[in-house]
């Protein structure tokens, strides 16, 4: 059955009866507005698009992907600021001749990914649209803390990381050659795994600055780097090369290093500490903050950085 | 300048240098997440979007008259709860040779009506799309009272409604036949007058039901009733239809009670209340809730409905 045959009405029934409610949810779908838990008297919001044609593609990722996908360069937004995801709110554009089935396993996908982080749908707006857009609003918790901005980075800091680097830009080029494996990287572009919960411990420990690497390592540090007013040196050797991705690079003909440096979408996080931290489990140590004014590796401008990171640096 | 040609980051920095911070911002735009008081412990949200040839017409609307409208859908919806709005955020879908200057007016616009409630955009993203989309997020807070929810009309209670009823809808159909005249009807159809400060006054008079008037006065009543489990019966004669309109709806052949019952986009806002209460300036009585089961018009069911209205009631 199409989207225009099940009618607006019909369609809003289909996805919230399969939307969990969520512990922070106070008051979830069917009203002119959700109303959600705030205990920190402040919320944190964050709104992320996705395109079809620009951000997936429908014979790439199924329904079911690209929630979970969309859910997650949402929630990571949330855990980059240090607070807990609390709910989402989702705003659906559809083609009327789209499969009812499709709204519902994108409904499947949003729900899943937000209930790994304890958050859940709690409103939005389905419309008609030539263009399948799924757009998506955040809203977390801070818990009593403050905000780690992408401004608080310090010369001596050290930078950090937590999550996969690289996996979601190799399963990417895997695809757009044509292939379908190695199975781990496909899944790493179709279900990005953010280390949501990474978030708000690093808050706690102390972090000057932090931000979810969704445009590539390089260009997101290039934002802590500007708003701090610093610079960053990375440690190549702090990088390892998974095996499957060392043999897909291989087999590519690509610099895994460009995977790793400068491919968004993993959703990891990255962060400054003042030296000296201890970083809990997961966390590894990529490098330390300067008082020059850009981003280098072992001291040197990446050479290998796509057109995308020159055009961000710009 | 097309969006194209100005990138990304520079149409992000364009429209964020054109909008104001509210006194409910605490971090706006250029970060992970933005952070917004939420005094009450608790926030309200509400996500709308407006494509393109479904929602509005560049030829019928200026970008200033778009971002208005796309503002003032979600602050309404914030209203009807009885809270006040504190924040938008904005994720906006743009074909690469848009004009930036088109940007630019909708950011106006989304600001100017934001400002209008105390409110101020936070956050939001920007990515290319065939389809001009504006998705937008509204946050509000409760200043410590009940949201006032669809679901608690009860028999006896009084029905009032405060703002217009029909011009937006009167003005759509204006547009509609070639004309630009009247233009308080056109400009209701380009930018509505929600009546925001009437929603946190009518939860503080103890409303026992509200909605903001988005699909029809008719098909909105019907969500309260049928959330509710009660009937509404209206009476015709509290609704005066104003010379413009009654002048209007001669001249196209139209029956101005259709704009006045079934038309939306006014955002005006429809409560119930306890029988007796002593309604503020700019509310009027309609009608009353009975136990009944549909929504009627002087007992009977409104004959000149349109088609749309019939099938919300299917």
């Amino acid at each position: 059955m199409t989207v225009a045959e099940r009618g607006e009405f019909g369609l809003i029934s289909a996805v919230t009866a399969r939307l969990g409610s969520g512990a922070n949810c106070i008051l979830g779908p069917g009203d002119d507005a959700a109303v959600v838990t705030a205990p920190d008297r402040r919320v944190v919001a964050s709104s992320d698009v996705l395109v079809e044609g620009h951000h997936f593609r429908r014979d790439w990722s199924s329904a079911e992907d690209v929630g979970h996908r969309a859910a997650a360069a949402n929630l990571a937004d949330i855990a980059a600021m240090g607070a807990v995801p609390t709910a989402l709110l989702v705003s659906l554009c559809v083609p009327p001749d789209l499969d009812v089935r499709w709204v519902e396993g994108l409904a499947d996908g949003l729900a899943a990914e937000a209930a790994l982080t304890g958050a859940s749908v709690v409103g939005g707006d389905i419309s008609a649209s030539s263009t399948l857009t799924i757009a998506v609003t955040a809203l977390g918790d801070l818990q009593g803390l403050p905000p780690v901005v992408r401004s608080g980075a310090r010369p001596g800091d050290v930078v950090a990381v937590t999550g996969r680097l690289g996996w979601a830009a190799a399963g990417y080029t895997v695809l757009s050659r044509g292939f379908r494996s190695p199975r781990a990287l496909v899944e790493a572009h179709r279900r990005p795994r953010p280390p949501y919960a990474a978030g708000p411990v690093a808050a706690r420990l102390g972090a000057t600055a932090m931000i979810d690497v969704s445009d590539g390592l390089l260009a997101d540090l290039g934002h802590i780097a500007r708003a701090s007013g610093v610079g960053i040196d990375l440690r190549r050797e702090a990088f390892d090369v998974a095996p499957q991705m060392r043999d897909a690079a291989a087999a590519l003909g690509v610099d895994p290093y460009v995977w790793i440096f400068t491919g968004g979408d993993d959703h990891a996080l990255a962060a400054t500490f003042p030296a000296g931290t201890v970083l809990p489990p997961g966390w590894r140590t990529i490098g330390r903050v300067n008082d020059h004014d850009q981003v280098t590796v072992d001291g040197e401008p990446f050479t290998g950085a796509s057109a995308g990171w020159e055009h961000f640096r710009a």
